[in-house]
C-alpha cells in the first residue's frame, strides 16, 4: 500500500453558522464548540479522534477570521500555522481546496488527507479509525476521492446520500425520496468526510474547476496561505464540495460503517447522547423542573424552571433564553431568517 | 349620615408572598409591585384610587418589614408613620386588627375606615368610588361591617364567596359548588375589602376574638404601633380575616357592583388586562417570537425568544425564567412547595 511513506494530513473544516443551538451556539461560537457532550468541544474531539493516524503537526483547522482566538484556545497543541483563516464565508468547496493547497505545499503530490467536520459526533472512534486506514489504503492505490458512508437509521432530509453501486452523489431528498432511499438499502448518507492522495485531488479539480484548482496552487506556492486567501477569496463562487466535486466526478470510492456517527443537528438530537430522567428529560446546567415529560432544559445561562411542560426544548445562554417544541427543532434557522439581519442581527449586543 | 364630622381613614394591606407571579414577583417584589400594568405599581394605583375619598395622611399601609424600603420608594409622599411594618407574617386578621388600632388612636371610635387590598385591580374607578361613598354611609349609620361584593363570571374555586340574602360569607367553594353558586345568582365574590366605623369592628372582635381585640387596643394606647407589633405578634394566631370574623358575625352588609375588579391571581388572568396580537400572543419586554399563538412573553431579565409555541408562559426576571403551560399558571405555588425550602430557598442568591 505504500502508507509508510507516504505523510497523512487530517484537514478539519471549522465554520459554521451558529444556528442550529442558538442561543448555546452563536456565530462566535457555533456548534463545534458546544461542551455539553462529555464536558469537552466537538472540535477537540474532532481532532482526538484522527490523533492515532495523524501526528498533531499535520493536522490543519481551517477556520473562519472571526473564530481564529476561539479555535486556537480550544486547540492549543496545535500550531499555529495549523489554524487558516478563511478571510470570509465561502462554503466547503473553497476550504477543501485552501486545505489541498496546504497538504501540497507541505506533503507534495503524494502526501494522504483526510477531510473532516469539526461538529459531529462519533460514538464509535475505534471503528471509525479503523475506517480511515482502510480508506487511505484505497486512496492511497486509486486516484479517487474515498468517501465515509452511513447506513441510514430514518428517512432524513437534512443529508446528501450517496448510490452505493453507481457511486455517485444526490442531493437531500425530499420525504418521500428520504423514505425510499431508506427502503431499498442501496443508499448510504454522506457523512461530509473524503480521503484522498493529494496528487488525485488537484487532478479532479484542474478538471472539474479552473477556480478551485488556481485556489489549491496558488495556496501550494505561497510561503503561506493567508496572503493569498485575502486576494482570492473575495473573488470565489460560495459552493459546497459535494455540489462543486462530488456530484460531478466518477472517481468515488465509498467505504461505509458503523461508526456512531451523528450529526447533532438540532437540539431533538441531543436525546441520544445525554442522560435523561424517567420522565425522558434531559437536563444540563441550572434548571429545575416539576411535571415535565420529553423535556430538554439546557442552562447555560440564567436558571430554567419548567412546570407541567411536554417535549419542550428551553435553552438559556447570556442574555438569551430560547423556547420550542423539540418537534421543531430542527427547523430553527426560521427564527433567524424573519429577522431583519439574521442572527448576527439577533445576537449583537 | 354624618360623614361630614367622622375622619376617614384607608388602610392598605400589603404583604404577599410573590409566588403567583414567580420570577417576576417574589418575597422580596410581591405581586403589589408588578408595573406591568400601565407602567404603575399594583400598590400605587390601589393609592390613587382612594384619594379622591381620603386624604393622604389619613392612608395607612400595613406590610412586611422586609418590605419596607420598597413599599416607600414606590408611596413617598406617604408620611413614614404611615406604613407599618409586620415583624412577622400573621395573615390578615392580625393586620386589620393592627390598623384598626391605628385608626382608633388617631381618629377615636367614630373614624370610619375602608380595607384594601394593595394588589388588585379595578377598570372602573369612578364606580369604585362611588360604592365606597355608599359603603361609608352604611357603615356611619349601622355597627357593621360592610364588604364590597363582585358578581360572578366565571365558577371560580379561588374566592371565599358571599351569600348576599343571608349576609354570610362562605369558603372557597370546590369546583361543583362554584358552578352552583354562578347558576344561582344569589353568591357574590368576596373581594376582600371591608369598610366599617372603627368602633363598631372594635365591638364585633371584643365578642369574636379576645386575641384580635387586645392588639387593637393596645396599638391604640401605644404612641406607635412599631413596639407593641414587636412584643405581640409573635404569639398571635395566623388567620384570615374571613375565617376569624367575616365568618363568624352576623353583622355584615354587602354592598355590590361592577367596578371593573379582578384579582389578577396569576399569568393566565394578564390576557384581560395587557393588549395581545393577532395570534393571542402577549409581549411585554425583551422578547421575539415566531409561529406562537395565545403565548405570554414577559421578558424582564433575558431576552425571550419563543417558536412555534401554544398556550405558554415564559417570563423572565433576573437571572431566572419560568416556562409553563398557562393553564397550569394558577398551580405554580406547587413548584414551590416539591422544593427543600420553598420560593424563599428558590430565590437566595
Amino acid at each position: 500500500m505504500g502508507r509508510g511513506r507516504k505523510p497523512i494530513f487530517a484537514i478539519i473544516l471549522a465554520g459554521g453558522s451558529g444556528e442550529r443551538f442558538w442561543p448555546l451556539s452563536s456565530p462566535k461560537r457555533p456548534k463545534q464548540f458546544l461542551k455539553i457532550f462529555g464536558g469537552k468541544s466537538l472540535i477537540r474531539q474532532a481532532m482526538e479522534r484522527v490523533l492515532p493516524v495523524v501526528p498533531v503537526a499535520n493536522i490543519i483547522v481551517i477556520t473562519a477570521k472571526t473564530l481564529a482566538a476561539a479555535t486556537r484556545a480550544e486547540l492549543p497543541e496545535l500550531p499555529r500555522e495549523n489554524v487558516i483563516l478563511e478571510p470570509c464565508r465561502k462554503n466547503t468547496a473553497s476550504a477543501i481546496a485552501t486545505a489541498l493547497g496546504e497538504v501540497l505545499r507541505r506533503g507534495g503530490e503524494d502526501a494522504l488527507a483526510i477531510t473532516l467536520t469539526a461538529d459531529q459526533l462519533m460514538k464509535k472512534p475505534g471503528v471509525f479509525r479503523s475506517l480511515l486506514v482502510k480508506s487511505l489504503g484505497v486512496a492511497a492505490r486509486k486516484d479517487v476521492i474515498v468517501t465515509l458512508g452511513v447506513k441510514p437509521t430514518y428517512p432524513a432530509t437534512g443529508f446528501g446520500y450517496i448510490d452505493r453501486e453507481r457511486k455517485i452523489f444526490v442531493e437531500k431528498p425530499d420525504a418521500t425520496t428520504a423514505a425510499r432511499y431508506l427502503k431499498s438499502g442501496k443508499y448510504l448518507w454522506n457523512a461530509g468526510m473524503f480521503i484522498f492522495r493529494a496528487g488525485a485531488l488537484a487532478a479532479i479539480l484542474e478538471e472539474l474547476s479552473p477556480e478551485l484548482y488556481n485556489l489549491s496552487l496558488a495556496v501550494s506556492k505561497a510561503p503561506s496561505a493567508s496572503r493569498v486567501l485575502r486576494r482570492l477569496y473575495p473573488t470565489l463562487t460560495s459552493v459546497s464540495f459535494d455540489y462543486a466535486v462530488m456530484e460531478r466526478t466518477r472517481a468515488i470510492e465509498v467505504v461505509s460503517g458503523d461508526f456512531g456517527w451523528d450529526d447533532v443537528g438540532g437540539y431533538a438530537a441531543l436525546a441520544a447522547h445525554l442522560p435523561a430522567d424517567a420522565q425522558g428529560n434531559i437536563r444540563l446546567g441550572k434548571t429545575r423542573l416539576l411535571e415535565c415529560t420529553g423535556c430538554t432544559l439546557l442552562g447555560d445561562g440564567v436558571r430554567v424552571s419548567a412546570f407541567g411542560l411536554e417535549n419542550i426544548v428551553i435553552a438559556s445562554c447570556g442574555d438569551e433564553v430560547l423556547v420550542m417544541p423539540k418537534s421543531r427543532s430542527t427547523e430553527l434557522k426560521r427564527l433567524f431568517e424573519v429577522l431583519p439581519a439574521g442572527l448576527a442581527k439577533i445576537i449583537s449586543k
